[in-house]
């Protein structure tokens, strides 16, 4: 597996349907392979992680970001560069928590469910987004920010917007002595 | 299933890479689901076929295109309009029957691609973008055009192109008979 070379210079941008229907028919492949939603979660949380250890590089080089100095900038930089970028949305952030280290994107709309309207009964623990935070859990990895991402809230299920937890698990502080 | 109300006038427009891994990531699962490749290529057919039965409403909104009045400008309506829209790319059209039903989309560069390098040595019979042969095939059957679409080369297997093969299969005649 590797980069083709020259494809920095090329149209990186493709219409979101086609995308947001190979997602569900990943999910209902999943879906048959995994009787239990929990699995079906999990499952989605590996690939994504798979897949975010591998996108952070082509986030490096076509955003061109600065090196963040906290987890509030880590967390707007998510949501402001890397969403707008990879979904076209870009969620509110906000720190839920004194310690700093704490944070919620939030998706007043999920590219991803398009066209889902809502879950079916018997999958009603499903993450279907679920892949989105693996993916940022990936990605965080391989800068070297370790971190839980879930789902806090989800308009599938009936919740008001969809809101994604971010908890950094390692202080910067830490970081620093590590780094010196 | 449906489409929330309004977004024709979002931004449709996602980077590629997500979907191009997430794919991957499908390619994957199924290739862990079924030993054979030839199960797995069936699945991916069967998965875009039911991704194009519901693309194509997106597809007919979004381009405003014209009716087609033969195979052959259906088969540059998909090449220049469809994928350029879904995949960012133009594939090249030829005809390759005296029959004026079988066409040629040839891909210098398949965009689906983009992180695989070579297909596993066990897995040499892998379609591994089948899932597109699906989407056509779903897509062109609602709009009336029965037809068979089939990878006929593939870089991935060592071919200088990737060539998806597509031949309809009831003439124009019987066609417009129906319809008088």
């Amino acid at each position: 597996m590797s980069r083709q070379p020259g494809r920095k210079q090329e149209n990186h941008k493709i219409s979101r349907e086609l995308f947001v229907l190979t997602y569900g028919a990943l999910v209902a492949q999943l879906c048959k392979d995994y009787e239990k939603d929990e699995d079906v979660n999990t499952c989605l949380d590996r690939m994504g992680y798979g897949i975010g250890i591998r996108l952070i590089d082509d986030f490096l080089a076509r955003s061109a970001v600065k090196k963040c100095r906290s987890y509030s900038e880590t967390a707007e930089m998510i949501a402001q560069v890397a969403f707008k970028m990879y979904l076209g949305v870009t969620p509110s952030v906000s720190c839920s928590s004194a310690a700093g280290n704490e944070f919620s994107l939030i998706l007043d709309k999920n590219p991803l469910v398009d066209f889902v309207e809502e879950l079916p009964a018997e999958r009603a623990s499903l993450c279907y987004c679920n892949l989105l935070c693996g993916v940022i859990r990936g990605a965080l990895e391989m800068v070297h920010l370790a971190a839980e991402v879930t789902f806090l809230q989800d308009r599938l299920k009936g919740d008001a917007v969809t809101e994604i937890g971010i908890t950094f698990l390692r202080k910067a502080e830490d970081r620093k002595q590590k780094r010196n």
